[in-house]
Formats: structure tokens, C-alpha cells, sequence
């Protein structure tokens, strides 16, 4: 105890001493633009949290806020609950004693998340407003002394009450404490400081970054957390990543907090630092005023209610929050059915379960580069404040996240999620009749929709995702991409010299000196479809090409659908073809449309790509959710991150792949559907110094699951209802 | 001379006995709503023209209008000049005379189609604002006694410069005397009114559609333009689509006017009329306010400009017309470059070349349901009035269409093209940097786009095609579907009563009584891409799986691009896959960015279909275009139609799979690419009464086509900036 009080003041000390320099300094800030990095501190975590801190007001509103749904995130005060009950003695004091002996022997305990334990599902569905919540719990996923502890904290009788050691490959997601003292280390390390100088280089300007090492089956590195560290230049330029410090790579064990390899495998001239800054005070000469301003204006303000985490828009009902871990989950969301005005379940839970970010150069400094950014850097973590009238339009509405830093301590990260009303100008549905009468026959109606986003930096990507409401049933998932590419620097200028040198790019030249790395982006979504009810089955309606009887027709071919329902897991693996097309529906046995067809949501395939990595190739075997473009699971609770909770250098033995070769009867019952969204990217110029936006979705879409066009009895606009607008200047 | 005088004479007298017969009858309108088809005289060709004639101002506008660019379609006056000079024999006496002696043995001459012969590419290429119009010309398609003949006529000589009589398989795209007076022969024929009868039908609620009659090889058929009529009962509903009078097809020889063949082959209960009314004004009951007005506001109006044809935008330039058969076709499209201010080419020409649209039902009434909607019905003859704010959003700009009736007569389609800003609240760039300083390094800028869009309702569906011009160089080519589903009457009531009679659907119970039968949509397109120049390659960047050389990576796979440069046509025929992807270039061998990579464009593919028929199936053979994904062919002013010119019945002897067998050499030429966006449809119930709108696109995007990221010397959106809004009432 004596030890712990000691840190405590220790703690405070530091934390008074960082916030002056940090507060002082801010205007270097520009001159330090490190992500994790700093050429600051060691450890930037204290200074990290306090210019959140300055946010106050919000912090205000969040210290007072209630759980008011069962699947409310955990709320500051109950986050500082969780912190009490593993650091005060006098609850259930045997139990946490036991952690603070283990946490004292560091300065902290290590926490690496600590979330809303969600209830049972079936207390979450059988609860209503108004009844007594659920027994709030959290998760708590901590790491003392090389060991990973799961601990479920009652947050009613405020103990601990259950505790589990995992004994498996794969570590918890990063913490801000591992990235930002991994990423501090080069800046200490004789010799990278010893490289810095001979390559004439300003340790000033270096910004390290925190590289995620992957899985390679090296037996030195079994059972250590290592991660690998690279630096970046940002002299001339605030575009660090464009400007790397290309040939030198630095492995850290994260427990040892210490450089445990130095590996100078190449030195590279840098790039120019010329034509990188993106930001508007960088550029030079006229900007470019290409359009007169556009809005989306809506002068009785958005037709959204938010209460709590709790959406209502149009037909639909949701709940919606922020996450550490996936950035925002949806919850129930439940669409008004027109005929009845009785609302009906859609899906229970959605959200962006992993991701694999596998880069294509085999080379030294470039092999491991295989990011799972969910699971290893925490999506939600990664999601920074939205930036009003640009990330979101006007009407939006902001929610704030809470999350957890590495000690404990619970922080607001302001406008985390925005959630805001689209129009297009297109239409929702329409026809025009007969060009004789051109009066009664022409009926549109525009189409509005609800859009969910957050944004989510993962170091230089940035991940637009969008959970997009449609009045006739239809969601839409969105997954943006834009942000910084991850580039190589070479000696070379052009594409010619390196061909002469006979030197494989493993990209695409960008710029000189600079290549765009070849690479893969997979987004797996967790999709706990209840359609009108929690059983449901996995149909592939298959569309398989028939013949005609002999002489019954002039016809030689047509096509027909044939159903097959799935029984156990295999029946639930897809992948796609463009040949072999079907339809792929997530149906409710026991619910029939008045003339008799399944009530049924569609699962939609927009463009994707399938990962063309080896099977047997270890990034492969830890991302092998990625082997089809579909998974259909029966429900389960321990089962909702495609790559395995514990995803850091995890060797592939928790992945829907894996569960799935039980084969487990999927038929009639809860099932989860998991889809991935694939991108190949050949990096092109256009993407340099920052890449324009590329977007791809797929859709869930309601199929007889409606008796008819839900939104039939709706208005067109009217002149006489669209506002007068003018300037306020 | 006598005899045509006489017709002149007589057309007038009718012309205005049909004028106060429409006008009288407008209130009845609502319950005669046919297509071509109605419940009044036998041909309504006038009273079509009539009420479109009422736009008063806008004809008045058309007729002082004059061609501004090489590639303005024909003005009203120019059309009118054609018809004189295929009518009057005082200019070039002797060509004439012989089409008036043929056109003689008619009422009048047939036309079906006039339209701008459009000049050599390189007089296009060549010409500027100022110089003198490259000569205008007219090609005109019209047949005589069976017999098509296309005609140029010089307009600055007004003489007919060249005939050409087709001998080939197909004929022309229907007239609209074609489509009406077929619809309108059923209510004449005994066998059917007897049928109306006995299934106690009124008459006047009939409405009857001409069905293309497809091509079976039927020897019988040989030589005859047929075409089939079915009709559909308007009875208490709007919508007679959902009331198909099952089972009876009537074979009309449109050249001999005259229904050559009555088939009933089925005699099934009428759908009921109740749900199937989507008209506003048929509503019961409340209608549903799901939102607050949205609107797009643009206090400063739109940042286009248009002149004439000619449209800039933000960093855009292009050409854009009414046509049709196409719809809408966008030429000369150009980006300003960024760096050099200089406009450079991106595409010649784009536009819906063909569609295809076979239903997958081979029995009687459905088997020949195989069409080709631009080549059969003209996809721009189908593009009705835009409605503003719902169609199109508020200030967009309204462009009308000047066509030509069958007996050569121009007459203006108004509001037949719409061009407006979009946002959606999407972002064009971003980069939110470290979570530590959060100003320097929060960078975004809001995607604001250009959209040209046409709507075409052939006859049950409608087709929304939009070319959204982004600034950071894209074209995203989309097509939305909407409208209604041709429907298929069953005598069962339930999916259950149809599976215990045994009886096999081809689709969808969407209600009682009523299938909505399975099929698909194609629409190729033809892309003339001319990037930076005319002279391309095609080239197909394969991502092929790799292996690193033995122990020089811990990696045991990734992948990389193979560069093929197409040839031949051989070579640039693709079908896509998911697991041999490809980046689909095309690129100028001769023009290299600074660093050395070709200046290219990207088409990259959405979600799309493939057909899944026979290939040696004659609506396959006819629609082989369909067969792969892309082709590329070189130039050819001739090969524009991917079905080729007269799809009417055609044997498939002209289309892009024909053409390309030739295997021409397609390097370093001016090419072609032709894209195919496909989709399979299985309806589903919320498809009825009316279809909520199904997108699907595909890009073209500069790769490497800039230097860098055009648009990063933007603007980011400011509150300041935005308008005050406020309600007028």
C-alpha cells in the first residue's frame, strides 16, 4: 500500500510537471506532429489526456450522464467505479487485493479496455423503458506481468465477479501507453540518434511510429509483446508519413518498454519534402474556389431524435454508441412496419468486427506490415474528433465517446460519432406514365436518408463508416477511405531509373523518391441479424440456369432460383462469383407475408475483393476470416471479433474460420452473418500527398419482409415547403 | 403530287378534329392512362404531340434556337429543314422525287429517327469557338414499303448527300405511329373484345402495350416488322401494369397495321386493383411525414454554367445532348489541370449504347420478353419531363430534347435532361492527424458533384442514369432503377396454392394473383475514352499472387501487378472475376507523368451481373455484347450500337462480340471500351406497387493521370459561409 500511495503522488507530480511543459510548448506543436510520436517526453500519455481534458464542458455533461438503455457504454462515473473497485482495498478486498499486488509491481495496472459487459441478450430484449436495468457490468481486459486477465466488474455490488486468465496466442489491443512509450524509444536509442546525425537529419523533426509486429511463427519472439517502431522526417513538411526514415526498424518489447533490436537494413535518401503539406495554411497561390457553397439546410432543424444513445428517424429505431474497439456499434435496430405501425426487428448488433490491412513487399522493413486495426490499435480509439461542416454537414448531431486510459482513468473524446440527414437529389422512388397525359401519372418522391458515421484515423488511413438508414428498410454500409498512404522511399526518381536498377517497386512511384505501397483493406462486419425475431435462417438463392422442356418453347435458356437453406456452417460459407450468382437472405422461418413468402432481409454485395494471399501464409491464417466473403455462426456472445478478441500477434486460432469447422447447426436459430468488404489498392499519384475518398458498401435490404412498397404514402416536395435562404453576411 | 396534297389536306383536317377530341377529353385522362395504348381513336400519335406542343414557350425557344457547337444536336429549324428537303422535290429535284414516289404509296413518309450526323472526330477535335461550323448534316432512317434506307442530308446545301439501303437483319427503332397504332388495334379486333366480354371486362379501362416481338428464328416471322400486344385493365387503379389481362397475345404486323395473329393461351382471373395505386392523389389514410424538409441550398444559385450544350463546372468542361436513343450523351468531357491550367481529354463520347432486358419465364405469353430498349424503343424517346425537386433537386437546370415524329415533324420534349450540384454530406479528402494537437492537423473538405441525369420510362420501368462529374477527376456513370415490375397474373393466391398445384412461377408472389417475374438488366455503354489524346492502350494490371524468393521474407505470399497492354481486341475482352482481379486502365503510351508512369483512367467495375443464358440462345446471340464485361474495339464511327444500328428483331449479325472477332489491333490507337453494368432481378413484395430505387455504377478515375491529388488547394466548408435559412411562409 505504502508503494502504491507513493506512485499516486509520484503520479500527480508528473502530471502537474507534464501539463506545464506540455501547456508551454503547444507551440511547437506544429514542429512535433508525431501520431503516437512525439519529440516530446517519453511517455506523451499524460499530456495525451489532458488536452482532452481541456474540453470541459463536455466532460461536465459526461460526468453526469445516466445508463439509460441496457446497452449504454459505460458512463465516466461507472468507469471510475470499475477503477475503484480494482484499486480500493475495501471493496471486495480479498478479490482486488490480489491485482493490486500484481499492478504494484509496475507504477500502474495496465489496463487495456474496460467496456460495457453487455447483458444477456435476451434481458436486453425482453427489457423496456421504464423497467429496472439490467445489472450493469464491465469488461475489463487487463495485462499484469506478461499475463492477460479478462475481469467482469459488477457495477451494482461493485466487485469483481469473475476473473479469467487467458492462456492463448495473442495479446489485447494497444493501449495509448504501449503506442506512445514504444513510439518515444527511437528518440533515446544511441544508435538511431548515432543514424539521425550521419544522415544529417534533426531528431527535432522525427515522428516514430508504433508498427504492429505481426505473427511470423519466429520462435525468439514467442511469448514476448514486441513491437516494431519506424521513424518519419517532418522537417519542411506536416506530411511526416510522405518523408520516411526509410531502412531503419526498431523492435520494442512492450512489457520491457525497451529497444530490444536495432536493424539498420538500408539507407535511403528521404524524399522532398516539397508538394506533401495538405493543409489549407501550407498551400502556396491561389486556392481553388471551385463551387459556390452547397448545404444541406433543413430550417426546422433535423427530423432525428436523439435521447441518450437512443436514434428515432423517419420508420427507424436504434441505439447507437461509440466504441473503443469498433468504432460505433448499432444496436436493435428496428424498422416501423407501415401497415401495422408496430415496429420490427432487423438487427440486434452491427458493427466493423476486424479489419486486415495486409501491405504487398515481402522486404525487410516492410514483410510484417499486416495491420488487424480493430482488434491491435482499437478502431474506436483511432476515432478522432469530427470536424463539424466538413467530416459531417450542417443539422448533424455529435456524440461523444467515453473511453479508458491505460491507468484507468476515463477520458471524452468529443464529437467521436455524428449522425446527420442526406439528400442527394436523388429519388426514392418514382415513374412517370404515358406521354400522353403528363399530369396524374408522374409520381417522385425524393430520397432522405439517416446517416451513422465515424472516422476513424488509423495512424496515416483514415476510415470513413457509414451506417446509412433508408425509409423503404434498406441499410446501407459505407466503408470511406481516405488519409495518407504508407509510403517507401527509394534512391530512384522515376519509375525508369528503378527499372534500370532492376529494383521491384512493390508499388507505385508517386512522387520522387517516394513509392505507394501495394496493399489490401478488408473490413469484416459483424451482422446479428434478428429478422422480425431472433431465429432465423441463411438461405443462397441460387440463380442456376434451366432449359426449357424439349419443344415447349422458342426459348433454349432462361434461369430460376433454387433455395438452399442452410443447415450447419458450411452451408454458410460464400464466396462470391460473378458467374455463380444468388441471392443471399437472412429469412424468418416462422413468418410468412400474407401470400406466403419468407419474411426475409437481403444481404447485398457491393464491389469487393477477396484477399490473394496464400492460405498457408501466417498474416493469411490470422486474418483466415477473410477466405470467404461470407460466415453465417449460430449466435454467440464469446464470439463477435472476427480475428479473435485477442488479435495482437495472435496466431489464428480464434477466427470465425476457425469456429466454423465445428459446423454447427445454423438452421431456424440466432445466427450472426459476417461480411467482408474488400479493396485492392495499386496506390496511383492522384493519392499523393492525401487520397481523394474511395468508397465502397454493401446494403441489407428488406425482401418480403414488408407486405408491399413501404413508403408508398409519403410526400413529394413542393416549392411552397423549401426554405428561403440568403447569405448572413 | 395530286395524291399527297390530298393527304396533307386531309392530315390537317384530322389533325384538328383529334385536337379538340384530346383537348374535350382531358378530364377522362385519368381514366385512360395507356402508354401508346389508349382507350380513344386508333391513333394517337396527334393528340401525343398535341399536348406536348402546349409547352407553348419552349417550342418557341427551340425555334430560334441555333447549333452553337459541332455537336449540338439538330435544332427544330434544322429538322424542319430536313423534312423539306425529303419532301420537297424543288431541292435536289431528282434524289427526292424518289423517296416522295415511295413515300407515296403511304400517307406519309415513316421516319424513324432524324438526328445529327455527327462530323469526323478530327473536324470536332479540330474546331473552336469561333471558327465556322463543320458542315451540319442529317441521318435519317426511314423505311419504305419494307425497305430501310438511311439518308444523309447536307443542311448547308440541303441536298441528300448519301442513301444507303440496309439489307441486313433488324430494323429501326419503333416510331411512336409504330407503338400507337399497334396498342390501339386490340380494341378493334372481334376475337378480343369477345374476350373482354366473356371475362367481363369494359373496354374503355383497357390499355394495351406493343411488346417487342424479339427474334426466335421463325421462318415465318422472316421479313415482317411484328411486333406483340398484350393489355392490362386499368380498372380502379392507375396502375394497369399490376392488372395484366393474362393469356391473350395478339401478333401485329406493324407495316400492315393489322393484328395478323390472336393467341389466347390462357385464360387467368384479373389481379385485384386494390394496393397497386402509388399515385399521391389515390392515397387513403394519412400519409407518412417521415422527415423535415431537406433541401440542397445554394444561395449564390449553381456553379455551372451552361451555354447552349456546352457545360462548365468547378474544374470541368463537357458537352452534353438530348438523344434519341441514348438519352443523354456527354462529349468532349475535360478536366482542367491543376498545375498547368490546361484542359486536358478524358472522354470523346459516352453514353447507354444498348440495354438488354430478357424476363426468364419461357412459356407462351413470356418467352419472347427479351428487349433492347435503347435500339427497339429509343431510350431518349422514353425520357419523359424531369419533375423539379423531386426528379432533380432545386436549382438545377433543365434541358430539353428536340425530336421528330414519324412523319418527320420536329416537336420539343421539355425538361427532358437535368443538370445539378450534389452533396450528401460526404467528404472528398481527409486527415485528422495525432490525437495530441487537434488543430494543426485536421484537414477535410466536403464532396460537392456534378450530375447530369436523364430518366427513361420504357414503358413499365424507369431508368435513372446519372453522370456525376467529381473534382478530383472522376466520372461515376450510375444507374438507378425504379418504376414498375411487369407482372405475370396467376389464378393462385398464395405461394403455397401455387406449389401444391405444382406449378412453377418464374418468380415472385408479390401479391394475390400476382408474379413478379425474374429477370435482368444490361446496359452497355460505350466509353470513347480519349485520354490526354485519341491515341490509348488498353491495359489490364493483373494481381497475381507472388512468392518471395526462398528465406528472403518471413512472408510467404503477396501479390503484384502484371501489365497486360491489349493488342488486339482479343486481348481486351474481360470477364470479371473475384479472385483474378485486375486494374482496368486506359492509358496514353506517349504522355508520362514527371516521374515516368503513363497518363491514364481507370474503369473500375461496381457490383454488376452477368447473363446467364445459353449462349447459342437467341436473345443471347442477338444481345452478345453482354457476353464479357469490357470490350474494346478501335474506333469506328459505324460501331456505336453494341447491338448494332437496327436491333429491331435483329439475328445478332452487328454487335461487339461480332466485331471484335476480327481481333483488330487496339494498341496505340483510338479505342473503345465498352462496359456492361448489370443486374439480376428476383422481385421481391416491396418491389410492389412501385419499385423503391436500386442503384448501381461504375468510375472512370485518374490514375496517374495527375501529378497528384488535384483538389488539395481547396476550401474546407465555414459556418460563415452558409446561408440563412428560413421558411417563406
Amino acid at each position: 500500500m505504502k508503494y502504491l500511495r507513493s506512485a499516486v503522488v509520484c503520479c500527480l507530480a508528473l502530471v502537474l510537471v507534464l501539463a506545464v511543459q506540455v501547456w508551454f510548448r503547444q507551440p511547437h506543436f506544429s514542429r512535433c506532429p508525431g501520431w503516437f510520436a512525439s519529440c516530446r517526453e517519453p511517455s506523451s500519455l499524460f499530456s495525451y489526456k489532458l488536452s482532452l481534458f481541456q474540453k470541459g464542458s463536455r466532460e461536465e455533461q459526461a460526468k453526469r450522464a445516466l445508463p439509460q438503455h441496457p446497452l449504454d457504454p459505460l458512463t465516466f462515473s461507472e468507469i471510475q467505479q470499475v477503477h475503484t473497485v480494482l484499486t480500493n482495498s475495501s471493496v471486495s478486498a480479498k478479490t482486488n487485493r490480489k491485482y493490486l499486488r500484481k499492478a504494484g509491481s509496475k507504477l500502474s495496472i495496465l489496463l487495456h479496455a474496460v467496456s460495457l459487459e453487455e447483458p444477456d441478450k435476451e434481458d436486453v430484449l425482453a427489457w423496456k423503458k421504464g423497467d429496472p436495468m439490467p445489472t450493469r457490468k464491465a469488461s475489463v481486459i487487463l495485462m499484469v506481468g506478461g499475463t492477460v486477465y479478462r475481469i467482469i466488474v459488477d457495477l451494482t455490488s461493485l466487485i469483481v465477479e469473475s476473473e479469467e486468465v487467458y492462456q492463448g496466442a495473442g495479446t489485447p489491443t494497444l493501449n495509448f501507453d504501449d503506442m506512445n512509450s514504444a513510439s518515444a524509444l527511437p528518440l533515446q536509442h544511441p544508435e538511431f540518434l548515432e543514424a539521425l546525425k550521419s544522415r544529417e537529419l534533426d531528431k527535432d523533426e522525427v515522428a516514430c511510429l508504433p508498427l504492429s509486429n505481426g505473427w511470423y511463427n519466429v520462435k525468439e519472439e514467442e511469448g514476448k509483446r514486441l513491437i516494431k517502431v519506424q521513424c518519419f522526417y517532418a522537417g519542411g513538411t506536416s506530411n511526416f508519413y510522405m518523408r520516411p526514415i526509410e531502412g531503419i526498424t526498431m523492435v520494442v518489447d512492450m512489457d520491457l518498454r525497451k529497444i530490444v533490436k536495432y536493424i539498420e537494413h538500408d539507407n535511403v535518401p528521404l524524399p522532398k519534402a516539397e508538394g506533401t503539406d495538405f493543409r489549407l495554411s501550407a498551400q502556396k497561390g491561389d486556392i481553388l474556389k471551385l463551387f459556390n457553397t452547397i448545404s444541406l439546410e433543413q430550417p426546422d432543424g433535423p427530423s432525428f431524435f436523439v435521447d441518450g444513445h437512443n436514434v428515432k428517424w423517419a420508420n427507424w429505431e436504434f441505439h447507437v454508441k461509440p466504441d473503443y474497439r469498433a468504432g460505433a456499434i448499432i444496436s436493435q435496430a428496428a424498422v416501423r412496419d407501415p401497415l401495422t405501425g408496430v415496429l420490427r426487428s432487423v438487427l440486434y448488433k452491427g458493427f466493423a468486427s476486424e479489419l486486415f490491412v495486409p501491405y504487398m513487399d515481402p522486404t525487410e522493413g516492410w514483410f510484417f506490415k499486416t495491420y488487424m486495426d480493430a482488434g491491435e490499435y482499437g478502431f474506436g480509439l483511432m476515432c478522432m474528433p469530427l470536424q463539424p461542416l466538413n467530416d459531417c454537414p450542417r443539422n448533424a448531431h455529435y456524440m461523444d465517446g467515453v473511453f479508458v486510459d491505460a491507468d484507468g482513468k476515463p477520458y471524452v473524446r468529443p464529437n467521436m460519432l455524428c449522425i446527420f440527414e442526406s439528400y442527394a437529389g436523388d429519388v426514392a422512388w418514382r415513374h412517370t406514365e404515358s406521354p400522353i397525359s403528363d399530369y396524374e401519372y408522374k409520381e417522385s418522391r425524393p430520397k432522405v436518408t439517416l446517416v451513422v458515421r465515424v472516422i476513424a484515423s488509423v495512424a496515416n488511413y483514415d476510415y470513413i463508416l457509414d451506417w446509412q438508414f433508408q425509409t423503404d428498410g434498406l441499410i446501407r454500409v459505407k466503408v470511406g477511405m481516405s488519409g495518407i498512404l504508407m509510403v517507401k522511399a527509394t534512391s530512384h526518381d522515376t519509375v525508369n531509373e528503378a527499372n534500370e536498377a532492376n529494383e521491384e517497386l512493390y508499388g507505385t512511384m508517386l512522387a520522387e523518391r517516394t513509392i505507394g505501397v501495394i496493399h489490401d483493406h478488408f473490413i469484416t462486419f459483424y451482422l446479428d441479424l434478428d429478422v422480425d425475431g431472433t431465429d432465423n435462417s441463411f438461405v443462397q438463392n441460387k440463380m442456376v440456369r434451366k432449359k426449357p422442356a424439349e419443344g415447349s418453347s422458342l426459348r433454349k435458356s432462361y434461369w430460376g432460383v433454387e433455395k438452399l437453406v442452410a443447415k450447419t456452417e458450411d452451408d454458410g460459407k460464400v464466396k462470391l462469383s460473378l458467374f455463380k450468382p444468388a441471392d443471399y437472405t437472412v429469412m424468418n422461418p416462422k413468418k410468412k407475408t400474407k401470400v406466403g413468402n419468407p419474411v426475409s432481409y437481403k444481404i447485398v454485395p457491393g464491389k469487393t475483393a477477396g484477399s490473394l494471399l496464400a492460405l498457408d501464409d501466417p498474416p493469411q491464417i490470422r486474418a483466415a476470416f477473410t477466405n470467404n466473403q461470407m460466415w453465417v455462426t449460430p449466435y454467440n456472445r464469446s464470439e463477435e471479433y472476427a480475428g479473435g478478441l485477442y488479435v495482437y500477434a495472435s496466431h489464428g486460432e480464434e477466427t470465425v474460420s476457425r469456429w466454423t469447422r465445428r459446423d454447427r447447426p445454423i438452421e431456424d436459430r440466432d445466427i450472426v452473418l459476417w461480411y467482408t468488404v474488400g479493396f485492392h489498392h495499386v496506390p496511383c499519384q492522384e493519392d499523393f500527398p492525401v487520397m481523394p475518398t474511395v468508397t465502397e458498401s454493401f446494403e441489407l435490404k428488406p425482401t418480403n419482409f414488408f407486405e408491399a412498397n413501404p413508403i408508398i404514402k409519403t410526400y413529394p416536395n413542393y416549392e411552397k415547403d423549401l426554405p428561403q435562404c440568403t447569405f448572413s453576411a
